[in-house]
């Protein structure tokens, strides 16, 4: 691919996907008023932990330097959203009414599968807190909390993911984070290989302004024998390298999950429709969406809000029009492609529970680009 | 129940439901920007039509009496939408694009299932006049044409309708229009009874505002033993009294087509809210959404439109918030029964095809309110 | 109504619905297979608890009088399952796999909204123990925990429901069962009046043999005006009867939930179909489906079951083709109807949080048959 | 990628996808039951046409030589199918009926998106000369159409496909067919370049036994710089060498109907995730689902049939247990990828209406494997 001029530089080493420029820190937090925040858990058996991706108004996040959850409610004024569900055998949680509402009304957070009623405790006492009128006078928060199955690295059964640690995950919330075997990346595995969080962002010019998609993904699916890095199918390289060919063949039992931020104004509708374009970057890296495989994408926008008890009529901001969509649903691909490819890149070699081990990319496919 | 006011007064002699107020028709056109057109056929075993439902702009309505196709392109000025499919036995045509994008770009015609077709194909003539770069330099019309199967009282194989009959049918569209055994509804049958085309509206008044809910039913479902007015339940007496028990008892090859209008400002999403509702005046009628009935429904705004071509961003109407959506909900419910109650009892008795024949309630059931 | 015979007698003095005969109980445990379980927590502030319905396989539960859980392994021989979603403000679990998979592979648990976390570990923790590979070797369990916010009456923030109540609502899981205010129905709210658990069945022919659809609602929807009884809407009466009208007049903040069990072999298709029936029976007693109120269905089959390991092909018993569905359809309304009037006729009244009561509609309505 | 040995070789010298084998065809036809025919329409500004794929039972097509339509009356013996909509910008014909019930009752037809009417029509004469009570005694018939816009080419405005065509295409239904600029695929146009019709298979090992997975796509989809082989993103080679740069910015306004046929037994819930397959392998092409392009998928089995008017109960072949689909998922998305670009090698160049060209990729891109 010679003739092809490199646009971009992407980081951790891993190539740069798509035409479209990235921001600044290629990553969802270029996405104004989002923030990023883990709490990772890596002791013997138990390697997992909690990823929150919390969205709030791009124009409070515009004002300063205070943290975000000194600005902004929630629950009273919401994030307008939409879910796509690629492949539905997961256990995540909000997805009915976020299809109903197309709002989201909690920090978005990630764990793993056992440890999502935990994490959904720990929305509903930080909602009390801040509104103790919830399951009294005012109807019940919609946690927003979504999973995969780290049981491979991970010792689910020991149950070590506590409220208190999807808090701290929130106060740990920046626009700088860190990606791989991080957060509720720490147990996660793709391709045979180690998972985890990554990020990726693009810019695209469109109906007459300049807007920012990011995606952070929680990377848990693939068989090696299907990895693609930037259009090389280097899956049977990798299937032969790896020593565990028992593993690579088994049935997928991972899943992704896949968030989609914007600062563009777009409705629930729209939303759900930029979210089905995660499928598209997704299936670029090898996944045919798996039977055992939860892959489900997310998206919403910073651009505006919904106030939670409005009483009168409400405008919108001036939405992007569907006609002028296709550079936010390429951005989406493109940056989940990226995200993914992040993911890999990033992770470190992980030994968990049972002696099993994942090991980085970096270390089984160096020579990944010349294969 | 005589411990009841009553608080309204009906047309064709049916009884009122609910608590809510009509608008001054009783009739989808007493939302603003709304006209009703039909053509009917009745000639021996010919006994069908064409009705057309013609959303246009609430503001361009009000400017006076000029026809509403003088004023309004609704391929270059699109209608807010949303459908729901309560039961997808049926042959409609137009719902995956209104599901995407959220719109309508065509008048609203029903007919019979046979004759989709011709309808389509007039629709395109006339969209295709109107914009001659439709399907060359623009995209191509998506047509809204809904159908029920007339078959029992209509030799649907004969073809009668013609492409010619939709464009008289929208020429005809006004304010006043009859309802019964007229146009689309020339053929249906509902409980074994006449059906045929119904409406009825009801007024709210949420968010600070009053608006109008107007449905529009093309009403060919349901066995006799089912049927239900106003809460009671004399299906069993109907099936007693019919001559034709072995048709009572067929299964149902009905459907029921509901067109829910409104001048409340609502986005796609809310208006799928809004036609889901009328499952529920359906079924105090006596449905239960039977295996062979085709229940779909579709609601729309004419409090604003969306352009085709919008190059930059655009402004929605400020949206009616979902937690004042309740009155629509309840307007929706108690119109669709209403209007439903209304093609019954309006319809008179029609002799088609093989000498078939459907009574009209009225000769059959003129005691139901002491049953 | 005098001229149509009473058919049946229906339970707690409530009236009989429809023309179908019920099953020996008039509950949802006349369906083979299927028992139900209660744990009620009454105690001052705290009105709530957990109900558990515990599907088995038919031919297992014939056997004879063993407790459910000796018999079978719900996560290794899963039930199929199919689900709708009427109106999506809710918080239940499990619904996304149900809607890939088609089946469901844990006892199906109701609690409060709050509670719902405490439930899923609770069915994780039972799974665990009966396959300890459950998220190590194994894929992980999909919980199934469908809920209502019972705030009015209970302190929902006292998180008073445990793990152990779970365990413990299974355990108690018999043919026999109480109905009205208890188990997760203790708090619920209906119509103003005191809801809870409620349940009814109905008996069909269809594709030549006989088959039992049974119903059990957790009941907690409705605005006091909308109430309708068997056809008569006394709503109007009990709104002016309530010493809290502004309560009847607040938006509805209600839920409810609707389980149909039928020993019809059916599939995960078929079986959407039926739960979406269930918003036939539920319009009839009033609802509009408000906007705050999760009306969420789930129908599954104990006629037979699907492997959870299957290496060849499986067949499933030779299905009802969907022609013959319109019985069953019926049935479903019914009973469903049935169930929710079940649930208002055997609740007594209950004094929770506050000094909020919840009467009965034996106190403040005895005359509604007269009205 | 010299070190990945090339497993198979594909037709039209276009690279060959993935490590399953192909069938003997590598075409929809090696799949038991399945024949495709095509009338073509290529006169000046008339570059249109019809393609049918006739799905029969597997058992009824290994009997011999016979045509298909004098063994098999679809409408009697129905095919279990499952739809995909992965971007509803689309007048496809069908869904609404396939998704409730889960079967298609007609041949599958392809045409212009001005067409569908025509060939409904031809649709529904072809089953009432088969089945003279349709519409009266019986049910009406399902049309099951899809389409795509070609009035690049095309003058769609000419109505040039008649009921006649449909017949025709029908009548020419055989294991060996063209790809190309054939048929429905006469007009198409896919990343600026000639697309229209291809056709892929593979044969996958599963639940103890052999199958063939096959795909026949419509393709019209896709922008230059998007174009995607094997890997390789030549777009923006592609981009510059067109002698149309404003063409290949435009938005998109193509599409892709993917129809997938399979030999092995799934049901319609089953179907339906093979059909989502698709989005994988449209992906790996470039595409990103573009807001204008309306991609639909319909996947069916010729594994078993369901009876028009069981009156008993009716036993589905044993099934492929879900666990068991990943290999029929990876074969959907393999032969997706390959079907596609077998219609871009295949295609011959097309002058049309206004002395527009499309070019075929053989002329623009010959060095393809090298850039």
């Amino acid at each position: 691919m010679t003739s092809l001029p490199d646009f971009r530089e992407a980081s951790y080493g891993a190539p740069y996907i798509g035409l479209l420029p990235a921001g600044p820190r290629d990553a969802i937090t270029d996405v104004p008023g989002v923030f990023v925040g883990h709490v990772t858990l890596a002791d013997g058996p138990v390697q997992t932990g909690v990823t929150v991706v919390c969205p709030t108004p791009a124009t409070a996040a515009d004002t300063g330097a205070v943290s975000p959850d000194a600005q902004w409610d929630p629950f009273r004024t919401r994030i307008p959203a939409g879910a796509a569900v690629i492949n539905g055998f997961g256990k995540s949680v909000g997805l009915m009414q976020i299809d109903e509402l197309g709002v989201v009304e909690a920090p978005i957070a990630l764990t793993n599968t056992f440890s999502v009623s935990h994490v959904v405790l720990g929305q509903l006492r930080a909602a009390i807190a801040a509104n103790p009128e919830i399951g009294r006078g005012s109807p019940s928060l919609n946690p927003a909390v979504f999973e995969c199955n780290d049981g491979y690295l991970n010792d689910m059964q020991a149950f070590s993911v506590t409220e208190a640690h999807y808090a701290q995950a929130l106060a740990n919330a920046a626009s700088d984070f860190a990606q791989g075997a991080v957060g509720a990346g720490r147990g996660m595995s793709s391709f045979g290989l180690k998972g985890g969080i990554g990020s990726a962002s693009r810019v695209v010019e469109t109906a007459g302004a300049t807007y920012a998609v990011g995606v952070l993904v929680l990377s848990n699916f693939g068989r090696a024998s299907q990895l693609t890095i930037a259009g090389r199918h280097v899956g049977p390289v990798l299937d032969a390298r790896l020593a565990q060919p028992e593993q690579s063949a088994a049935p997928e039992r991972g899943s992704i999950i896949m968030l989609v931020a914007t600062d563009a104004p777009l409705d629930a509708r729209q939303l759900r429709r930029v979210a089905t374009r995660t499928a598209a970057g997704l299936a670029r890296t090898g996944s045919v969406y798996g039977h055992g495989s939860g892959d489900v994408a997310l998206a919403f926008t910073t651009g505006y809000t919904m106030p939670h008890d409005a009483m009168g009529r409400v405008a919108p901001a001036a939405l992007v029009p569907d006609a002028q969509l296709d550079p936010i649903f390429q951005a989406t691909a493109d940056a989940t492609e990226q995200a993914i490819l992040h993911a890999l890149f990033a992770a470190e070699s992980v030994l968990g529970r049972d002696a099993h081990v994942r090991r980085a990319l970096a270390d089984v496919l160096p020579d990944w680009a010349t294969l």
